[in-house]
């Protein structure tokens, strides 16, 4: 299933290549973008079992990796890494930041990490740059949904290039995920290991089909995003001194109240 | 008060230099710097009211910036800014961003911003590169306090650069700031807003003076550091591709319980 097709929505002229195509980067240089993340995840949107109090909903830190096809952070499918298990149901970065390290060690397959602060409310936006190599065009991240088992948004493997062009503009919606590591169905499951590991699998409206599940909305046809993610290439005068943030907007409530 | 000649223990052979002293940085290049953050905050060296449930004791994201001696990102016994204010009391980061941002657009006082992200317990680490520029040789940054009223840690302007050298190795303890914006007195007291604002001012084991507060230790001299930081200068050669994570310790519990 070539997920980026659908969700991805292409503001530049340029289309991202389909996961697993090994399409050759053909650019010079590196590319610096900006990476700017909204957290949708309001009461009015998601009114089952909304999280108001300790803690409220909100998300943890974002942690990304620009890299080649030989590294996955997290796959569709597939079961998770102790860095994306601790990641998802902690918060905890450092053993995810390790596994970083050594794909980038021994197997040259990363070509360098990014955060971004936590949000403290379910609604809200985080930034920081990223750099992509031409050898290492594809972009990975997570962002746990706190509180939550072991819940995730993210992407795995966006590339940003197309033969030598590096894409200028792309926003994707993005979906929750549990881990496959703990059990519980609602935001504020007590935690539970899941014995054995389950592969990550998207969260969906009728997916786990059980009423007691936090995203179980019988009468939708999917899910609203939950949030979403927009990567803007940054031009060469936009690089360097003094120039770390450009095109934030004023105050993250005036767009996410004009959201929804 | 030169606070940086108390706390900065040298491991290198330069010494930085205090803040305020409008000391020129001759260096030539950009330098790149590893920065790790050690919470300490164990209930072992912090028994009275230790966090344990909901949310128990841990580390918001951290947040910083490289600039000149025009910005202050925090200074003790001046008030907080409102990004800092949001950052201390909730660990929202955007108010803050959009504060640097605009001090590097209008005063062109920043050169960049940096971010590692949240420890999900009071004793763990977290790293991300940093990179100063000879006009920009101070580095500053903030991590609140999980949970309190308005306390975090952080550094004020810390010089890296002294003449034409950028400081290799360099450590420092971290003790409890309070941002002078709520008036709760325990880790897990409700919001109760400071009204005038108060000023930055350090919590020591006797100040504030009242058996309630929880850094209130009477029979203790000082506090044992909360936590630490150190930042390494990175060689050419660990620049750039695959490698962002030089000198990593390779489980973050190893290095916790060997300390204290």
């Amino acid at each position: 299933k070539v997920l980026w097709t659908v969700l991805v929505t292409m503001l530049g002229y340029s289309s991202s290549l389909p996961v697993g195509e090994d399409a050759l980067c053909t650019a010079e240089e590196l590319a610096k973008y900006r990476i700017i993340f909204t957290g949708k995840w309001s009461q009015t949107a998601f009114p089952k079992q909304y999280p108001l109090y300790r803690p409220p909903a909100q998300w943890s830190s974002l942690l990304g990796v620009t890299h080649s096809s030989d590294y996955n952070m997290w796959k569709k499918n597939e079961y998770a890494s102790n860095g994306v298990r601790d990641f998802a149901e902690k918060g905890e970065a450092w053993a995810l930041m390790k596994e970083i390290e050594e794909a980038g060690e021994k197997i040259q397959s990363v070509h360098g990490i990014f955060s971004a602060p936590a949000i403290s409310s379910g609604t809200g936006q985080t930034s920081t740059e990223l750099e992509a190599h031409p050898r290492h065009p594809l972009v990975s991240f997570v962002v746990r949904i706190v509180p939550s088992p072991d819940w995730f948004v993210g992407i795995d493997s966006l590339n940003l290039c197309e033969g030598n062009h590096w894409t200028d503009e792309v926003s994707v919606d993005l979906f929750p995920y549990d881990a496959g590591t703990d059990s519980g169905f609602t935001f504020s499951s007590p935690n539970f290991a899941t014995i054995p590991q389950d592969t990550v699998t998207e969260i969906t409206c009728s997916s786990p089909s059980h009423p007691a599940n936090s995203f179980y909305y019988p009468k939708l046809k999917m899910l609203p995003p939950i949030a979403q993610v927009t990567m803007v290439k940054l031009k060469k005068s936009q690089l360097g001194l003094s120039a770390p943030f450009i095109n934030l907007p004023a105050k993250s409530n005036e767009v996410i109240d004009s959201v929804s």
